[in-house]
């Protein structure tokens, strides 16, 4: 049986002149890109070139929309109404829509952004309030969750297209949530050893634990970052690794519906 | 022969907790409405409001992008390369699609904001970088122009889809520019005159000027406010009056190429 | 013995061409005002008419410090770092102190506004690094605090100049806590009824509770507001209430350290 | 005699997340440092953080105001009424010195940037309104003015203090104009000639044109850059040849009143 992952990493979050990340190196390893949106990164001109690139380099295409605060780059806790939040997922993917549509591309995939998607992997209602403003505007969007968080609970209740997504570079809990960072170990920062652990997960269609356990999951994303020289080396690794052991790299597919153990 | 013209309106010009303008009763008399696009004015929510509105009375809903100038509402002179205006217009109008499009709706018409469109009424290649920005992502939007000016020359060199817009209350000269503000009677301010010189206009088919001279115009579309108690009095007056005379009120439909002298 | 009160409202809350509150009204009852600082709402032409206008009635000038949130005004909960807290509070005290300078005025008082003010009600911590920030650049500057909330344990902790603040329009449970607005005659809408009231508080130097209690407090100055004719009236009714009562209304000199019970 | 120079350079041009410039390098050469005001760049954070190291560092601070147009980094041309722009240094310039104050620092000068500044440097009403809208806040600030432009002429005009200033990296023509960047030769990117260039200019207390002319000229301060290996080779270059020269480099003490040529 062929298995397929995709490799995904946030993209075009510089803003005006100052420039974030390494987005031509991420092209080469990821098959879909996360594209800001210019709420808390991006702007129009910025998503055009990401856009651009994206689509030169058959990228598959999501949009990354976050909270409105440039400044603190969507990292910070802010508490917006439901129907607020619904309306600001609208706005932000029309607009990576314009933007990859004038390029040539479409936007595949929804993923949400730093605090947004920490506080919607905790509380379902809040996710489903954001992807039901992007299945407003698209009801075929794939949304990209954190594999067994609440945003998952969101699109199993919405009964949209959605993938599921692992971190190349943190610990599992045996209840699925990451291990805290400030433990030892919590964070991988060694190449090979993040190579080696995506291969398994991906072969075992689950995430595999600290302890070992493996959590049956919708194994079909990993996020990579580009954010320095290790997270470039990690990105490269999983790649390389997942190659090595037969996995094809292509955007996913979406699925609809409950998880179920694979094969 | 059945005589139509549209009249529009700029809305959505609300802003976070600041109320502008008087959508509601704008609503009851235009038939195209001009949605702000969240840079001059305008957010996610007052837009998810104003297309909610403008979907349930049956209103034309076109994109009103503007210059990134909150403070200065879009008035103020911002210098930006074709290139940027291109990606500016774009943005504006993906957000505009999705917030119709998740309220039922569907965005027909583009028309620039304020001194963005100033200064692309005098210099056709500005303005051609803005609509190429809309037709990139809609090949079929309609861009209302200031009928006679460079905003007409881009559209008519592009090809594209496009209504021309004449004011109901300012006077012109005899090339078809407006009487400089600072002239007596360059401001129509008496609502029962503003009616009868659109029944004339749009009778016509042509620009009237000051002198009387008739410049055949596409006169597809009015210009009317709704700030202020005068502003809507014209805006009623207009529609009275154009009723009264046979003609139907609707949204444009477009048209492509030169002008010709209508019949 | 002369009994003095200051009363305080918000003001300078317009943004660009948006138009909020009736501070021509409010500054011919207030003796002092609270001017927004750029972040939550006002910029710099409605600050430098504010100041203009606030010195020219002699009305005590105070800033009002807000979160950088101007489409939620400053209303939505935000997590920032004490540290960026103080930075704020630093910023837009500067910003204010300059526009009152240029004016010919004194920023004499900084009380925050909004959710900023809220969280700070229920967190020493962060309103002492909230003030911190305003005393880093005037250490003289006098803290307006909510009275009986951890705003006034953090001005008592620092040691500054501060003074307490009841409101005229909302009810006091016995632990000198809000009414939840929920409850019936939680907000006070009858102007003649808050006039009373704040005759008595100001008498008591007390806050008086729903059921009579009386608890000692800082009664300083009396928030109003001017949003709505409701509103002014019920500020116009404070003042003449008080001045019936022979009570001076005055910008409040300011106070240090614990609250003792007043008369 | 001793002949003194100030050296100046941008700084504090971070923004949220992202990082421009080399702050730290840069504080090693120049004595003086402009300060982004959270207008074109910066914020309360970056500038309370770079304030702190400025005073650190024993570096004559300056605010450094620019258009609100972060997204073209104050770089664009806006057209803003004399009066705004009175308010909008005013409101940068009270914002940098509580920051400065805060950290234990005076801001002593004030800089223009970018677009802002190439306008006032055409325009003397212009740059007037502006270093009136500084003089409203510190009647004693020294204004850093591009030598021999409209900049200057608007600090004689108004009597105050000023500084002039020349580039180390730009050459001449013979009416003290920049020579276009389109020419060759217009920039300099050879640190030992930049070096050799600023003895001269120093030496003479005139800006030495391609031609070789010397027009006397307040040379009392030189624009450094830190952006890129080059530039930071130039200011270092620059500094070394002054000092190997004798030239003794600290903050400018300022002048007042026509240039008089220097001895």
């Amino acid at each position: 049986m062929t298995r397929t992952v995709d490799l995904n990493a946030d993209m075009g979050e510089s803003f005006g002149p100052w420039v974030m990340g390494t987005d031509a190196e991420l092209l080469r390893v990821v098959t879909s890109a996360n594209v800001a949106c210019g709420f808390h990164a991006g702007d129009w001109d910025v998503m055009a070139t990401t856009m651009r690139e994206a689509v030169a380099s058959g990228t598959g295409i999501g949009a990354h929309p976050g909270f409105p605060d440039l400044q603190g780059f969507g990292r910070r806790r802010m508490d917006l109404p439901h129907g607020s939040l619904r309306n600001l997922v609208r706005y932000q993917l029309g607009a990576a829509r314009a933007m990859a549509a004038a390029e040539g591309g479409t936007v595949r995939h929804l993923k949400l952004h730093g605090m947004l998607a920490n506080m919607a992997s905790a509380d379902a209602a809040m996710a489903r309030a954001c992807y039901q403003g992007a299945l407003d505007v698209d009801p075929d969007i794939i949304v990209m969750v954190l594999a067994a968080t609440a945003q998952q609970d969101a699109v199993e209740a919405l009964g949209c297209n959605w993938a599921g997504e692992i971190f190349a570079d943190r610990a599992y809990n045996d209840d699925a949530t990451l291990v805290d960072r400030s433990q030892p170990g919590a964070v991988i920062h060694d190449p090979e050893l993040a190579g080696r652990r995506m291969v398994e997960m991906v072969a075992a269609g689950a995430i595999v634990t600290e302890s070992g356990k493996r959590i049956p999951a919708a194994v079909d994303t990993i996020c990579l970052h580009g954010d320095g020289k290790t997270a470039l080396d990690i990105a490269r690794s999983v790649k390389a690794a997942l190659e090595a052991d037969g996995v094809t790299l292509k955007p996913f597919a979406g699925r609809v519906g409950k998880v179920s153990v694979q094969g």
